[in-house]
């Protein structure tokens, strides 16, 4: 087995002093959400670059569960942080650019104040008199950080996991305090599959005979089976199924060799029982409770109503993310928030649901960075009103597989135009199948200020996000449910309705979402086509959108003017206008008889 | 919550005498696949049923890990048992019918040798030295059962998940003692996941300090806080995340108040926990690791060509389930079976991806009976040469959820007669789309021998096999990799082609596996359906297949005689039979400008 399979997968490392954590003591009891309180609180803290004069660039990153405030090296001779490859001078959040904090989390056992600290009022480790924290109180402790640095309005706030947790806790809790939320693997709170996982980690916890009711400190033996065991079922998790069979199948019966009292039979089980031994050397057992429970009472909201009303204030910029192959926290979870924040209406929403085979730990794993990273480098640098150009990104792009059947190309871009014109500038529209955000940029041009653009394509999502567009990723097929009645002036649907694959379904949300719809789309009772059946004998085919074969177009609707005109009569869609064109001649206007002479139609449609 | 989420998914019950259970002791000792040796074997079993004079109605029942011999009650006052929903008079597995024999495994803990029984050589329980046992040794005893029985060869042999692998292990050891094998939630070896989730439980119990070296049982405290952490794991796994958040998620924060001494504050907390204290009463904890370690230990192929040579000889039939939220035994685990199976190229396989939400528990479930049930005794009854005609599948068969586009009807019969023309009564044939089996059900008439089915729609699959036709659920357009290049004399693709998403990769699959190939398409050029887009300039639409819209068609693929012939040209295929129809005009072939005037088309194809 590669020596790499025993590197920890969420960034933890050996034990060791935070050699470069400053710590704040706020004085002064602490009221908590659960009802308890503390005497006092520490902070342990690094931050990596400079403040601005304006105090307007600070990001804070929230780490996840077995986290700390090392989130990235100091300097190349300084150990690793579990983040090195997103944070750093010319890293996706760059630390040129921002200021970037990272505290240890209230709970903690990294310098922040958590159940191993001395109880002031007693002069003991608190131990399970520590109270009930939730992610609300972490937030907390962090705003106070934040007023302490002096930092007003933080640019963003950042975190995967539980991190995102406390993405979600700022943005219910002080959406006035920060511009930008960028919410990873995460979720409005657990599924119940995760939490009943966390139920029995800490089981095997409390039942461990060495945990002897939380006050082991001072003792030889501390529950370090317990400990071990929640954090093998919690490395499962975090993994996919493929990841592992992909680490493990093809040497399953060859353990390694390493020192654990664990079984270790299998390979896995050598890999387990290495993690949960290592584990145990750096990580406290009352914190992975106090930790783990937090995690398990978030709950900003089980409905979509709850969440929409957790998420009503604020205008702050989301950018959601999360991964195919993570079950722990799962792209479904992610949708729910998405759709909430969605229907607030009051806020640019981005989502991509990012392709990986790497399970939960994808955001902390080189290998999906390409997109997460700049998505992320792209959303920060929106948030300052910049459009990211920088390496990280660039760089990395061509990276990202397409999977949009379309290209920006003349004929459409033409459209776009003839579409925009019908446009008043200050109506708010949704671009359904945005693509790279072509239509999106001239619309922008134009002065548009609320405008939106839903997409397939992973790789063109991206491109949306780096240009400072909000950018939806998901099938349309699978509807708009995310909108409100009538959230947009207008629904634009731009040569893609040949293309569609659930067209009542489409048309039917279309029309619900858009106060007005723009559709366009080929007409192929258009006599050049007509003629290849009726000459030729064979399925029609042309330059530009028609360029395919019978037995490889993405086109799967063969549909003519007329029968457009058909279906919104059957359907009681009112047609407002009707724009038929000859884009082979100029995009002329064609009046006499279009359903023959126009190539290409724009209707204007509303229920 | 309601009292039945409390009630165990697996079909465990309170602990206590199997009443009905006989047994049996193999004097003698007994040598272990894993190098050990057993000095003698007792096996408990229970029976249900009459063995028929000839012996040829036996059907042996494999348990799962926690199950036991009572798989049904013998009477109504008798206890439930675990799968009373498939066995017994007018079931399924029809009693009436069958003589159902249910063994306790070896290594377990309800009266067949397992690690708490006595060891003759001390007269002492063995606990841990009970020897390393395998799945193989389990079905080796099986097998000594069935000899004492009187039964040469058992009519079928049944079993889901740990159950399933003994299927597996008797298709590999004994296939000339089976005539059909029925694998249910299975694989040919545990995913990597699965194993880790079984180690981490292993650990909980082996550093439980009760379990005191394994040797308890004369002790008053037994390993039980490790036995219940190992099944709460297991729980989890058996269930899917869908059916812990319907059972869970709207009460999540209202534990019930069970009598256990673990974590109750989450309602998911509370189940885990008298799952986990309720199990302990009826289980032994070194079974368990015996069992678990069997099923991690159990490897018929990690690859295709390891499980084509395991499965080489025999002619048994195979009927093959999986469920489609089962994340434990995946859908894909199943398939690599398949695969195999299939490409033994000597054995009738069927196989079936049941759509569920329960997981992997699914099997022991109500909610997806009518289909895996009825799958089950269709197999059963085709292998005594019957059609099940029971109510047990007629009465179900209508809950079961139509998928397919098309519907059996006149037209298709034609096309399917004329297609059969074609064949010689002696060529294998692989019907792609085979719907309900029409087709089949036409060349089983002409006294085709070997003859298999594809299809996408479930309910399709189940009235196949319930017809005694081998069918595999799949989609056509993933791929026909099962399959052997040449394996087929003839494979048909008839009036598919049209809605066929991946033209090309079809064309290339079935010519790759068919020595020959049938292809039939509607003529899209047909005179009417020119004149429908030249005269009315309206997509084509006709009686029968073509009876869609546009915007609803499954008809995708809109081409023409012409447009398919220089798709065979540019190709390479060879074309070694053209016939054109005109179907409204009773059949007949068309000489004169086929293109415009057939509108159904027959090609006889290879590469």
């Amino acid at each position: 087995m590669a020596e790499d399979v025993f590197n920890s997968s969420d960034g933890s490392r050996t034990a060791g002093p935070l050699r470069h954590a400053r710590s704040v003591t706020f004085p002064g009891v602490v009221k908590l959400s659960g009802g308890g309180t503390l005497p006092e609180v520490t902070v342990a803290y690094e931050t990596y670059g400079k403040l601005s004069d304006g105090a307007d660039n600070a990001v804070l990153i929230c780490h996840a569960l077995s986290g700390d405030s090392h989130v990235a090296a100091h300097g190349p001779d300084d150990a690793p942080g579990w983040w090195d490859i997103m944070i750093g001078p010319g890293k996706p959040i760059d630390t040129d650019r921002y200021f970037v904090i990272c505290p240890n989390v209230l709970g903690g056992c990294r310098g922040t104040t958590g159940p191993g600290s001395i109880n002031p009022a007693t002069g003991e480790p608190y131990g399970r008199t520590f109270p009930t924290i939730t992610i609300e109180d972490m937030v907390e402790v962090q705003r106070m950080l934040a007023d302490h640095l002096g930092i007003d309005k933080l640019l963003g706030v950042v975190g995967g996991s539980m991190g995102g947790h406390q993405v979600l806790a700022w943005g219910a809790r002080y959406p006035e305090r920060v511009r930008g939320l960028v919410a990873i693997a995460t979720s409005p709170r657990l599924s119940t599959q995760a939490l009943a996982f966390d139920v029995v980690g800490r089981n095997a916890i409390l039942h461990d005979p060495n945990f002897g009711g939380g006050q082991y400190y001072d003792r030889a033996n501390k529950p370090d089976v317990g400990l071990a065991i929640a954090r093998m079922i919690g490395h499962i998790t975090y993994l996919s199924s493929q990841a592992m069979s992909q680490k493990f199948d093809g040497n399953r019966m060859a353990p390694r060799d390493v020192a654990t009292t664990f079984e270790k039979r299998f390979s896995v089980g050598s890999y387990l029982g290495y993690q949960g031994a290592k584990f145990v050397e750096r990580f406290d057992a009352n914190s992975y409770i106090a930790l783990s429970t937090a995690m398990d009472l978030f709950d900003v909201g089980g409905t979509k109503e709850e969440l929409i009303e957790t998420f009503r204030d604020g205008d702050n910029a989301w950018l959601v993310m999360s991964f195919t192959s993570d079950w722990l926290f799962s792209p479904q979870d992610s949708r729910a928030l998405v759709d909430a924040l969605i229907a607030t209406n009051n806020k640019p929403v981005s989502y991509c649901n990012v392709t990986s085979d790497c399970g939960h730990d994808a955001f902390l794993l080189e290998d999906d960075l390409p997109v997460y990273g700049a998505l992320t480098c792209g959303f920060l640098a929106g948030l300052q009103g910049e459009i990211c150009e920088r390496p990280c990104c660039t760089a990395t792009e061509a990276e990202v597989s397409p999977t949009s059947i379309f290209h920006p190309e003349h004929p459409h871009r033409l459209d776009y135009r003839r579409i925009a014109s019908l446009l008043r500038t200050d109506d708010s529209v949704l671009d359904l199948g945005c693509g790279s955000g072509e239509f999106l940029n001239i619309l922008r041009g134009r002065g548009h200020q609320e405008i939106a653009g839903v997409e397939i394509s992973e790789r063109a999502i991206v491109t949306c996000v780096r240009q400072g567009f909000p950018a939806i990723h998901t099938d349309l097929n699978k509807g708009l449910k995310s909108f409100l009645d009538g959230q947009f002036d207008v629904v634009v649907l731009s040569q893609t309705l040949q293309a569609v694959r659930d067209v009542e379904g489409v048309f039917d949300e279309m029309l619900r979402v858009g106060r007005k719809c723009i559709v366009s789309f080929p007409n192929f009772a258009y006599h050049k086509l007509r003629r290849m059946m009726t000459d030729e004998g064979r399925a029609p085919r042309a330059a530009g959108l028609l360029r395919y074969e019978w037995y490889n177009t993405p086109n799967i609707r063969v549909l003519s003017i007329l029968d457009f005109e058909a279906f919104c009569a059957e359907r009681g869609i009112r047609i407002h206008r009707r724009i038929t064109l000859d884009t082979e001649n100029d995009w002329q206007d064609v009046e006499d008889d279009p359903n023959a002479n126009a190539d290409l139609a724009i209707f204007v449609i509303s229920r």
